[in-house]
């Protein structure tokens, strides 16, 4: 006979793991396959088979970690803990040693286990694949696996060989026979009830002893040269051991051996095996994760039914059925521990996905802009949702859309929803463009405390007159102690004063800490509020008795264009925002130094209000292709683009481990036309997050070319003049001038241009022909024209090739100014170099503000100057491209939180109106909840 | 040899099916066990064997529908399919039929179909949990379970026989083996590959063939009087048949029929069984989900680790790890697609629960009142979520809390948050105290759309001067065509002109039609804002150049204030907030008209804002109670109560099939003490919702006893004095009139009233016992000490047991007042009967508007007194029990849509101010994202 020896094949697997963890590790420096072994109190049986699982580990090369757990934890908390091991990134396997005490239900708590970290493959859907035929279990129970791995020594074919288990365990002989089934053995199970096992074991080929009776099996009853597998490990007494006792097998050994072609030994047998298809489970679980964590995405597209006419948005949107968003997170490699779902179709993703992908390189950054805009629209939203749309249904490319939040102003005001429309868009659209997660309203709930503590400070510091009760008041005794806040110290800091004992300020200290002394002329913060509400533009408030003649004339914005909101797109962490916050200046006081937001002592509460808008919210295009969608600063006077966490995560989501593999797009916006927001994108947004585009879309439509080229004026809801329905080659070519400066213009920064026409049924072949052309000599490697907006992701297949084109094209990315520079300096290269101005004027007041702020140390900030985005110039009547014009700058601004400072060349309203007739009357509600006349 | 006729026995069990059914109906009449098919194509033997099933169902008295599905449907339209009908109450069991097109794949599909539906036994729960030996599946699979009822019918022990299954299919023979091992015989598995079939069959007392080759097992195969199942379905070639073939099994009858005992036919054999287990199955799954529906919901505790002292709010909280909010869900028996989560530990359920769960009788119905509030507190809401901990981890009876959702003023201002602390609150206490599912930043929205659009109004009726002109913005063209809005229609109407056609209204009903004519001076409706705002209690708006002189003076409310925020918490369905909403009156025009927000057209718009804030918040209490979070209207000027829709949703949840058996508790609060909170509660909610209280806790501490009884005065982080940390009896006894006269007001309402005496450590014995006796003297039915803040649940066990014994004594329940009284007569029975006064008086403006209101058909509302909450009178400096007073009722309003009038008995303060030092400069928020200092 042939001894089938465990020990001697568990090293050499154990040593093969060993290797392999090591030549792994020299291409993945971080990989470290890991076991958890839960233990709930302390069975001294349980401690030595956790005992031999270390060891077997660390001879392995894997990490094991053991978590005892008190005897009477609850179930509760034993499932909360199994759950955190589900969701914990760097734990590969995880065992839940039993017997667990009576109190804990062991189905539910082995169900409660992950499948794929089930290394024990007691999951019923380990357990359920491993009983199909052509299941697909991520493990095999240990013990049989072991068994297998034995008899894979034999070199004996199995199929047609007649085996017999004998035992119906769920942990042995219930698998094992599976197993010997699906290796095409002829398997007869035997068990207590079962007449005439020496019969059948005569009859078998293969013997596997599972019944846990000692030396059950005996030679005679065996077929001669029989395999024998001996699972049984029974202590029975032996007085010639010192322990008294002696461990025996199934099956008699001594009588056995003589028939059997190959047995094993007991101990030395299938015992070590065991442990070893433990380490090799976990093993193959770390290289699953490896394989995941670098798989590119595989997006299922939505199939659209396309109508025609086409339908409206909110219509189109309602007849999508969304995939669940879970779906869409997992496609995407997002784990469900990172994901916080807001009902079905919205979800926020957790930053921690960053750290996860750190080694990623990042996938394709797209930027899309337009041409100077027109009330005719360019349709910048809806390219980016058809390209995204034709990447990934058409062109089998992965990809995401980064899109704005929506204000609702514009929602229930004249504009619409923002994100697409037609074929073309985000789903489902109601919810897009109402509250979606609640961003916008913790940045009105932050913003809104902000100026409340402003304005009550300085209310309290006018009423109580005498430092001493006014400081009494503001560090109150609490139980007969007084504290510092943590905003406090920071304060104390500041004015460096190092006390922390509050009793022991210095009457002159306690005057420098509790006064701000603010000049409620300089105060900058507006109050917001997120509706188009006209009569907020100028108000006087504090006229209530209770307010003492504290009156003082202010004004809402909406919402988005809080500095809170700008600090939203630019943060690159919670860290980064809680500094951010902190930063902000209030305004000056009576001594015209700065007052931050850290002084007011609010900075912390405003990020607490603020610390779940910084996940990205998860959402999905018409056709399934995933869209994030956060924040949304105000356009006229900020970057006007998502936030740079967003293209951050997306970036990374759609990255790859190696430059040269095939990555996903990620697609995303700038607000207005290149020279405005694409300008603003590339030396404010991509300074702060260090990402520079690899393609740069621009998009135009005849129609708004025309109007550049001389067209008369168009009027929302009239009739468009003749020369827009019908060919006009002359005035197209002429309108191109637009669109060549702005190819120009993003040309200077270095990165690939394509041209998207967003085609209406009324142009024709010679006008598309036309702008193609010129914007080739202009500089772009490609202008093709696209109809998304009818057929979705379909009609623009031409532009999603040409944007894989170039995005493989060398970039050499340039920022038009250094830091350093003047602010002068840059803002007259915006000025000169883009906008085409021969001069740039600055105001006198707005020269002293510059000065002021260079004092202050601002002066390194980028420069956003506020203009009309009519027009190339600051006059929003000239059409293409203006030239020789003088610029004004009126007056300067410095947002400091957000990070950069903003020219205004022209007076920017920063809360819309409604119209007489607007968007929110149309809105209905039916009796199943659905949503109608949105648009 | 005996014939097992499938034919037979699928009869009988179709017959017994169709008697059971009948059986069960007459108790539940809505019995309706239902099988969905799903057929993608259109094979024509699927569609065979889709029409036996339907017989088979139909004889069963098993509802059959057949969904058709087109060949080309992608996999993701089929699995929202079967999503669908996963979710979809009324289908019980889901069948799939197979085989599939090839661009499907069938596993995935498979394994879609919930569990608990899959009739078929396919999804891996199912395959694993028969796999086991002792698993616990949701079904069997047809064929398998049929084969099994057949061997049954020959009543043979089948522990010990000798079985062999031919064929090792999923669908057969896996399952089969893993029955026939279950039963204790010993089982052989033959297949392509076994070399000896014959010789195993020749040992085999069962033979089961379902290897799909016609006539396979020969008859001198088998052992003699062996049992025979004939599983196979092959056509062969018969020319002496009319259609050219004969249906012949695996086994070659003839030749085994003689040695068999008893032996399958073909046809008539094992196929009909198939069928019949299937109905079988659904008519399984029907009685399942009947005796879910109905069962008690099972709470899990989550256990508490209680520290000395206790720590701060957001510390236990913190240290509490929640059950996910799925699992609270899933315990109360709410379903999936009832359920829309907001991250992990809150989320919005569904109000179609309450028509699932129509049919049972309500819980009981617990209100926890206070006596009259002192700066010291009383621990209402402690007491809410202290009773119901108590109810759920200590006492075994399911129950909820339902809570307001606090305003984010206190939050950051000075009272804190609200819904307990200690070992009694609701977690995590951070993000319910703050943004929660954002609906009362819905309310802001939709408030402050309201507030624009009536201004917008204004100013657009005002600057257009000329009807014609002003109409035809108000009703635009688009695409050459204009169309009312439905709105509009409704003003149409209202206003008597039928005409729907634009272009055909008279100049006469343009004018009555498009000016509104409102007076500025009579708009009703402020701006809201959550925060302490002081600032804006009274302002000045309109004031910049673009608004043209349209200044107006008006004011912010904090958002909890707003009207709409009362029509959350008072309305039964969406269609009834609609209509509340359109109700709302705004002010009135220049003929004293009211207008309304459907005049304005803005109704739909805000009740699609609004439409999620109707589903009901979820969240924990610190033990795993669940507790319900939905609105909050300011408890001054509106009935400071959660909404109706909680309560009745509650109290579904709690709720039974029959009177008589044990049901769960719902444990909610009133404002302020039993006289303002109660009273409206009663008078106003409960006419609401038509649900009345079963009993009445009301709270008090022996400090503010004694300081009703004459204890000196009180100020916040002061010491306290002496007689509040010693024994004083005196006091006690005396304050006890306060409690008292709570009591007898409580008493009115005709419900039992239980006595909470929040405990301190210094609380005396004897102090304890005076209340006790003073409250059993004046009607309480107990009166127990309690003391969950220190102890969580455990803490309140003696409130517990008192207040299930309180729910069971009978109640009365009447309201204080009839609808139908006069406005004057319903104002005196609340001030007279219960506030004590000796007269009221009703100023001359007040009484002014009470005659308008009258007039305008508002004189059947209930009345809200909106006075001081320190006192049963309107003077806040009287404790205890004034008499004698005379009440004086200074102003009245109306709020139609929240179906109140409200009388004013003091100025009330609609938006509190911060204070010096205030909660914000607390709070921080540390890298991970946690939040400190909050509380």
């Amino acid at each position: 006979y042939h001894t089938l020896s465990g020990t001697k094949i568990a090293k050499s697997i154990r040593e093969h793991a060993h290797r392999e963890i090591t030549s792994i590790r020299k291409k993945h420096p971080d990989f470290n396959p890991t076991l958890k072994i839960i233990q709930v109190g302390d069975r001294p049986d349980s401690s030595t088979y956790i005992r031999m699982k270390l060891r077997a580990s660390k001879e392995s090369g894997v990490h094991c970690i053991v978590e005892k757990l008190p005897k009477g934890i609850s179930q509760l908390e034993l499932l909360n803990q199994i759950r955190k091991v589900n969701e914990d990134e760097s734990m590969h396997g995880l065992l839940i040693q039993v017997p667990l005490p009576s109190h804990l239900n062991e189905t539910l708590i082995a169900n409660t286990v992950s499948p794929e970290k089930d290394v024990d493959g007691f999951h019923r859907y380990n357990a359920g694949e491993l009983a199909k035929r052509k299941g697909n279990p991520y493990f095999l129970p240990c013990t049989p696996a072991g068994c297998m791995r034995l008899l894979q020594e034999t070199q004996i074919d199995l199929a047609g060989k007649s085996a017999v288990v004998i035992g119906r365990s769920d942990i042995v002989g219930n698998p094992v026979a599976s197993l010997l089934r699906n290796r095409n053995a002829t398997v007869t199970m035997c068990h207590s009830h079962t007449t005439n096992t020496p019969e059948i074991v005569s009859k078998a080929d293969i013997v596997i002893a599972a019944c846990g009776i000692p030396e059950y099996v005996k030679g005679e009853w065996l077929k001669s040269d029989a395999i024998v597998i001996d699972v049984g490990i029974n202590y029975i007494e032996d007085h010639t051991k010192k322990t008294g006792q002696r461990l025996v097998g199934d099956v008699e050994f001594n009588s056995a051996k003589d028939r059997a072609s190959w047995i094993t030994p007991v101990p030395g047998g299938v015992g070590p095996m065991t442990v070893a298809m433990l380490v090799e489970n976990v093993l193959a679980a770390a290289k699953r994760q490896l394989a995941q964590r670098d798989r590119i995405p595989q997006i299922e597209p939505l199939p659209l039914h396309l109508q025609n006419p086409v339908p409206s948005d909110i219509e189109i949107s309602r007849d999508q059925p969304p995939k669940p968003i879970t779906q869409v997170a997992e496609e995407l490699g997002i784990h469900n521990s990172e994901l916080e779902s807001f009902g079905h179709y919205k979800a926020k993703v957790s930053l921690s996905v960053l750290d996860r992908l750190k080694h990623r390189e990042n996938g394709k950054y797209v930027l899309v802009a337009g041409i100077t805009p027109t009330p005719l629209g360019e349709g910048k939203s809806t390219t980016t949702l058809g390209l995204v749309q034709s990447l990934t249904a058409h062109c089998g490319k992965p990809s995401i859309a980064n899109v704005r939040q929506p204000s609702m102003g514009p929602t229930f005001g004249v504009k619409g929803g923002a994100a697409g429309g037609g074929y073309s868009q985000v789903i489902p659209m109601d919810e897009f463009n109402m509250h979606l997660t609640g961003d916008i309203h913790a940045i009105g709930a932050a913003n809104n405390l902000l100026a409340a503590a402003i304005d009550t400070r300085i209310f309290h510091e006018s009423t109580q007159k005498k430092d001493s009760s006014f400081y009494n008041r503001l560090v109150p005794k609490k139980n007969g102690r007084r504290t510092f806040t943590p905003s406090m110290l920071k304060r104390l800091q500041k004015l460096g004063i190092s006390k922390t004992n509050p009793d022991e300020l210095t009457p002159e200290e306690i005057n420098k800490f509790a006064r701000l002394n603010i000049n409620p002329d300089t105060i900058a913060i507006k109050r917001v509020v997120d509706v188009n509400d006209r009569m907020l533009r100028r108000i006087t408030i504090g006229e209530a008795p209770t307010e003492k003649g504290h009156k003082r004339t202010t004004g809402f914005d909406i919402t988005v264009a809080s500095e809170l909101m700008a600090i939203l797109a630019l943060s690159t962490d919670l860290k980064d925002m809680r500094q951010r916050i902190g930063r902000m200046v209030i305004g000056s006081n009576v001594n015209d130094e700065p007052v931050t937001v850290e002084d007011i002592g609010c900075a912390g509460a405003l990020t607490a209000l603020l610390k779940d808008t910084l996940k990205p919210n998860l959402m999905q295009s018409l056709e399934g292709t995933p869209v994030m969608v956060h924040a949304g600063p105000f356009a006229n006077i900020s970057i006007g683009a998502s936030s740079v966490i967003a293209d951050k995560l997306a970036l990374k989501l759609m990255g790859s481990t190696s430059k040269t593999e095939n990555a996903g797009y990620v697609v995303t916006e700038a607000g207005f036309d290149f020279t405005m927001g694409g300008e603003r994108f590339c030396n404010i947004k991509s300074r702060a997050s260090g990402l520079t585009p690899d393609a740069i879309v621009l998009v135009a439509t005849i129609r708004a070319l025309k109007l550049h080229g001389g067209g008369s004026d168009v009027k929302p809801g009239q009739p468009l003049p003749q020369e827009y329905v019908q060919e006009n080659v002359d005035l197209v070519a002429k309108g191109c001038s637009n669109l060549c400066k702005q190819i120009s213009n993003a040309s200077q920064f270095g990165v690939p241009i394509v041209v998207a026409i967003n085609k209406f049924q009324s142009d024709s072949d010679l006008e598309l022909e036309t702008v193609r052309k010129a914007a080739l000599e202009a500089g772009a490697i490609d202008a093709v024209a696209t109809n998304h907006w009818e057929k979705g992701g379909s009609g623009a297949i031409d532009l999603a090739q040409a944007v894989i084109r170039a995005t493989d094209q060398p970039k050499n990315f340039q920022y038009l100014y250094n830091l350093h520079d003047s602010v002068e300096a840059k803002m007259e290269s915006i000025v000169k170099n883009l906008y085409g101005a021969a001069n740039l004027s600055i105001s006198p007041e707005a020269q002293a503000k510059i000065d002021t702020y260079k004092n202050q140390g601002f002066g390194d900030l980028p420069v956003c100057i506020a203009k009309t985005q009519y027009s190339l110039s600051h006059d929003p009547s000239l059409k293409g491209v203006p030239q020789g014009f003088t610029f004004p700058i009126n007056d300067v601004r410095v947002s400091v939180g957000a990070g950069y400072m903003y020219a205004l060349a022209a007076e920017i309203q920063t809360i819309p109106g409604l119209s007489t007739y607007a968007g929110y009357m149309n809105v209905e509600v039916d009796d199943d909840g659905n949503i109608q006349g949105l648009f």
